[in-house]
């Protein structure tokens, strides 16, 4: 038999959380069992839960908790990600303080998802950039902006040798910037870029509309040039995301916003843990790239649950190709030495304001960042390497990070 | 200037709650204002949000926080869901403490959505139950159960007299009860079942699988004869309900499942408010019955939380229809008179265990639940009226509420 589990985490003063996570066993698959016949006990076994492990725990500031880990028959749901979540947590995310810290995928299940397409060793084949830190830029809002405008801003951060670009997420199909002609205007402007700087760059647009609608959107996309897509899976729903990563149609990568993340993950209580939601369950519905929050910078998430849905996008131990992690939000050139040192070479370093609020525009921005990059490969500190590259220099006078 | 806005609370305990409003209208519209140019900013003004109010509290309990209203110009996003929540709760979702506690919709954006297509009116149109509370009953779990037995089931709860029966949301496609074949044993039983009480009986199958083929599915159920439908959106995205519902050939009720539905709204500082979530988004997206956990049972929610989410279903200031709200979980006879206190006679009266584990078997479950709504409409008190109903005073004597 093959099962999948669950781990939550249950906060309650005074349960006996041994008879809790019976209960949700019993009840999350077949309902009763004690009150069953031994006939029907005997028919229905298979699919019983289990309970794993209850460990308790008593803390000052946290107060009593157990994280329980029940199995789940996988005869009890289809190879689909809304199956499951609705198996483990859809009716007990109801049930008192109850949060999902993980869910364990059996080998059976885990078979039907394909996960990335290109994952970190195809999107560096992508870009020819085999082993180095990444470095992404994004679109200041271009909310309003026409075509113009918008190639305008793409061939400034461009020029400064980013490896990918990508759209504001809160950018939508509109009629001065729709998705086929922002993919047109922008490829010309990457082409541009790129016969200056000699590299590779790509473009994730914002996919977005009506869930029938995205998959043509997606090929519309493509038809135009598009050499990367960007989605918030968490606004559409995980499945969506795996039925676009999974389609044929679709060999370009995925790079998966983590908008509306913030509504599961903080709370100690209730929830979805990051290390789920952006790591785990984000791989296996195959984003290539996750971008999440980063511990640096004004949107913070814990460090230690930074480096947790590292561990779930990069881990080795699976089938499925690794994904990218993006640490978002903050990000300047001083911070480079120590993103790389939490997040090693197979990460993408990802600056919005920290590239266009450079001093010499979003070109110098972009430099600066590849000179950072460069001397912390090196083991060379920033303030070294300042002397000889004025943009870096001039990062570091605006944003700090000497030492 | 057409707007919807989005109200936050933000606990804080020294923010400068005007300045965080404010940076939240820019960030979240045009990026940044007071930089542009003073020509740029003339073309971006219909772009930009703005603060509509802030009111600030400071409670002995919930601490230092602040109810923040922002207006986003319709301009800025698509006629879906996933586009206004990106734009309103996207990105700072994740932004310290905060719960998006409402959203207002402007009559233009309200205007693409058809909501409800049968909604309270239409169901009681489709039951001939012009006026009293409805009765739903839920299937104990049938995981793994075949189509004899879920016949069986099936006939021992129609024969009660109930007005809805719901599959089990953790029911997925499988091979001993796929979808068509549960439809049509279900139908049939259903059929026998009006033959003896009189009375019309809708069965909402549960809606499941991959994205993309849940309309073929619903279809697929609609040809075998389905009534209804049940589906569980937080699972799949608000807007895959809404494709659904607004789909001309899937002329059926849907019944919204609250799955997931803890992970978003029992925390006060993260997450989404359950009068939002259950309420105003499953209304605007289209559910005709919405299930939601009773303030009565074993599955809480706070009393006033449940009068939000029905006061969101019900009102009548907008184009929408109406959807009936069904409160679920741990409701047994005694209860009936609190419940149709609480929520009038447009509601739904759902049990599982209350009917299913009465003394004298499913359809004596119903009956005493038919006996305490007949009762209750009268201004008789169940004591009263159990004397002359064998079935309410089994049930009364199980589970109490003599009082």
């Amino acid at each position: 038999m093959s099962f999948c589990t669950a781990t939550y985490r249950i906060h309650d003063p005074k349960a006996d959380f041994r008879r809790k996570a019976e209960s949700i066993a019993v009840g999350m698959t077949v309902g009763s069992w004690t009150e069953l016949p031994q006939l029907k006990q005997e028919s229905m076994r298979k699919h019983l839960g289990h309970v794993v492990s209850i460990e308790e725990h008593e803390e000052p500031a946290a107060g009593r908790y157990a994280d329980v880990t029940i199995a789940y028959p996988d005869l009890n749901f289809t190879r689909d990600l809304p199956a499951l979540l609705i198996t483990a947590f859809g009716k007990i995310s109801m049930d008192g303080q109850i949060k999902l810290l993980d869910l364990g995928f059996s080998e059976d299940f885990l078979s039907g998802f394909p996960g990335p397409k290109f994952g970190i060793e195809g999107i560096r084949s992508l870009l020819n950039a085999p082993e180095r830190p990444l470095l992404m830029s994004i679109f200041k809002s271009v909310v309003g902006y026409d075509l113009d405008g918008l190639q305008e801003q793409f061939l400034a951060q461009a020029l400064g040798g980013v490896d990918l670009i990508k759209d504001d997420e809160i950018l939508f199909e509109n009629p001065l910037t729709p998705i086929e002609r922002r993919v047109e205007v922008c490829r010309k402007a990457a082409e541009e870029a790129e016969r200056t700087t000699g590299k590779k760059l790509l473009y994730a647009v914002n996919l977005t509309g009506p869930t029938s609608q995205l998959r043509s959107q997606a090929l519309k996309a493509i038809n135009a040039g598009a050499t990367a897509l960007l989605f918030s899976p968490l606004a559409y729903g995980l499945d969506v995301l795996q039925e676009l990563s999974g389609d044929p149609d679709i060999q370009i990568p995925i790079a998966a916003h983590p908008s509306l993340a913030g509504a599961f993950y903080p709370s100690p209580q209730y929830g979805i843990a990051a290390s789920l939601l952006l790591g785990k369950l984000m791989r296996t519905a195959g984003a290539d790239l996750v971008l999440f929050p980063s511990p640096y910078g004004s949107v913070v998430m814990p460090r230690e649950e930074n480096l947790a849905i590292r561990a779930e996008l990069t881990r080795t131990d699976l089938p499925q190709k690794t994904s990218f992690p993006v640490p978002s939000a903050g990000i300047h050139p001083g911070l480079v030495p120590q993103l790389l040192a939490d997040f090693g070479h197979d990460v993408v370093v990802n600056a919005g304001g920290g590239i266009h609020g450079h001093p010499g525009g979003a070109a110098a921005g972009g430099q600066a960042f590849l000179q950072a990059i460069d001397a912390s490969l090196k083991g060379i500190s920033l303030e070294e390497a300042s002397k000889t590259n004025p943009e870096l220099q001039e990062a570091l006078n605006m944003w700090g990070g000497r030492k």
